[in-house]
């Protein structure tokens, strides 16, 4: 057993889980990332135009789920969540790429990403093309 | 505080950091991800040919460093982690893009990917292109 510290948090307009959208590229709104005062050294040199992957811990979700209907799709079948991005999942990392618009202080605008209101953020990494 | 289970666990011919290429690029040998029991269900539809991003806990990490030199480069200028991929940062997830070469039960083998022997595997996600 590891413990993760929260390093931020998602400012959204999705407010409830039956807001979110699936997918990202499914009408999502941009959000703003709140850099705790104790990061902000780690974020100090994320610019406007950085493509950034971010980590979520979706602090909503259950995490005893090992299968799922992908989309909530009842015909789909029961998959294995490692095959699937559902939050629903032992630990509960959300994985989201998204580009950097604005940047002051420690708070990040960020083009639309499908992220509740309030969930923590964990980690910060650069998107590199591969 | 959030706490994370390991899933599973790496098997890899690189023992120690110092044997560690800089990016997968650079020579990492293929690898071996061993599914504990207990999580085998969610990674039933994991087969041969997938895409997969291996998210990872990288135990012998500093957790209390915030800026760092990119590749250990001397005369780099010292960095924000986040603007990296050290493996020195506040929450020490390592995130590894490879692909399932062979499944035999909870065993699956894997492209070559750059991860100490014994580093917990802490979610595994399907690789979607953008």
């Amino acid at each position: 057993m590891h413990s993760i510290n929260p390093i931020g948090i998602i400012h959204s307009e999705l407010k409830r889980l039956e807001d979110c959208p699936k997918q990202e590229n499914e009408g999502a709104p941009a959000a703003t990332v709140e850099i705790y005062p104790a990061f902000a050294e780690a974020a100090k040199d994320i610019k406007p135009g950085d493509r950034i992957i971010l980590l979520t811990w979706l602090h909503q979700s259950k995490r005893d789920t090992m299968v799922t209907r992908p989309r909530d799709n009842k015909n789909a079948k029961l998959t294995g969540v490692f095959s699937t991005r559902s939050p629903d999942r032992p630990n509960p990392i959300g994985l989201h790429i998204s580009v950097v618009h604005s940047v002051k202080d420690n708070i990040l605008k960020v083009a639309e990403i499908e992220v509740l209101d309030g969930t923590p953020v964990i980690d910060i990494k650069p998107y590199l093309e591969r």
